[in-house]
């Protein structure tokens, strides 16, 4: 398991709101106001940016840079422009015609406030911003060829192989009445997996990891998108609009592929906490002991919301 | 006006055609198969970038980039991209939450062919992969700064200060009951112009064009571009929908800004002209008088759809 250094914060919860706060800030100055034209634009956008997110993705880019020896200021723009694609993924899935859901992070849903047309062009706007934000920073020219590699590696994991296939894919699954275990999974793996595992490599592909290391960190991703869809899909059984934010009891009710509808909630807890060991062990074997990421393992399977 | 040197072909339909088909290869060539899974989504985006477009951008990209040296194999897969990008503005523009438009190019949109959620992840997907595309070619090492600038001009053209910000303020502009001079060319500057500008830069950038070359060629792509949008006005109010291969007279019926609607069509048809002649002007005092770019503009004034 996880050994912590001496000068490693020992308090996660404390690690993670530094780092969020770092990135709220980062998102702010790298967005366009709310007053620069098309205004009602820009504010759909902000409105869904700004609208409480966990920053998971940006903090484990962050984590990861720091793992091989890159400062959260170096990477912290295409830290950033991950949330940036997330909050995109988010506007469209939400969307009448896709999931249909009105409240998100415990606001309304950006269609909800801002009507379809706005909110398609906001997804779009995000998705546009964010990968031009991963074309243009780091600006020094040292840089130019991780870049390449850095858009390759997240245009890979976000298109119709990827993000964009899984939520297909979820959608087809609606359709089924028992979807199989491996269709659960294969829908998960690219719908939650590919980004979340992409914002590490980001980070460590910045960094200048070798390759045997960003193998290993690609695998701890694997494990740790599966724990937060897993829990994920828990939280959705379990829980109350109140604590998540979003109306709950929802994917059953909408015929979705979700794991505890698959395994049942008792195998679906165990698979969980497996996942989130496994990442732990994988973590701990990094430079520095992995750094925050063990700690990020355990966050993922222990979060309320 | 335009010289033309011996060696350049002089019939600029057959020359358009020979490209058309070289773009045509090459997308097919870049985009995953119907066959891959999730097939829908693929079949979903072939249908709308194999239904019948004139390929402008992309030709423009392979013309001004044959001006500055560099032949059309070397940069067809970034040309390919801009057509990628073109197709998902459309059709997220033809979604029933903005323009609700059922034909284009003669075929049923993707929302009509395909139903909303296909076409609205359709749309992002070949925007994610237009944008990977140009991270990706050409695949050789001394591209690489040329590459990151040409993401640069495209992600600064197509985002919320240029097409997806026009898109975003021509929804606007249908509340309003006479849309202004002013604002109908910010709207299409926008909306339209910037794409068209931003290819013919990506191929006169990948093909090492210093800066006056580079503003010259925005100064002609900013004249075709408000050329071609004059001509798509008067195209609407003039042509049948059997011609067009979309519904005609449609820009008048939803309060749409549009040029003629503004000007008139006479004096709408004078600054069609005008533009044509200063960009063929520009083009003409380019290297090699500027290869294809004069007849380029030519095309744009007298296209029938």
């Amino acid at each position: 398991m996880a050994s912590r250094t001496d000068t490693e914060p020992r308090d996660i919860a404390g690690s993670l709101a530094a780092r969020r706060e770092l990135v709220d800030r980062g998102l702010d100055r790298l967005l366009p106001s709310a007053e620069a034209w098309p205004e009602a634009l820009h504010r759909a956008i902000r409105h869904s940016v700004f609208a409480g997110g966990k920053r998971l993705r940006p903090i484990l880019c962050l984590a990861a840079g720091e793992v091989f020896g890159v400062r959260d200021g170096d990477i912290l723009e295409p830290a950033c422009a991950l949330e940036m694609i997330h909050t995109y993924s988010l506007i469209h899935d939400d969307l009448p015609a896709l999931d249909d859901d009105d409240l998100r992070r415990g606001v309304p849903t950006c269609h909800v406030a801002f009507g379809e047309a706005t909110a398609i062009l906001a997804g779009d706007a995000l998705l546009t911003h964010g990968l031009g934000t991963l074309a243009l920073y780091p600006q020094r020219e040292r840089f130019a060829a991780a870049k390449i590699r850095v858009l390759q590696t997240v245009v890979t994991a976000i298109g119709t192989q990827g993000m964009i296939g899984g939520q297909a894919a979820d959608l087809d699954a609606e359709e089924e009445s028992a979807p199989s275990a491996e269709l659960v999974s294969r829908i998960h793996e690219n719908k939650t997996g590919r980004l979340i595992r992409a914002s590490l490599l980001t980070g460590a592909i910045l960094a200048g990891a070798d390759e045997p290391s960003l193998s290993r960190v690609d695998l701890y991703g694997g494990k740790i998108g599966l724990a937060f869809q897993i829990k994920d899909d828990l939280l959705d059984v379990e829980s109350d609009a109140a604590t998540l934010g979003k109306a709950s009891h929802k994917d059953a009710a909408a015929g979705k592929a979700t794991f505890p509808g698959v395994w049942g909630v008792e195998r679906s807890r165990a698979l969980l906490a497996e996942n989130v060991a496994a990442a732990v062990e994988i973590a701990s074997q990094l430079p520095g002991a992995g750094g925050l990421l063990p700690d990020l393992a355990r966050f993922v399977g222990e979060r309320k919301s």
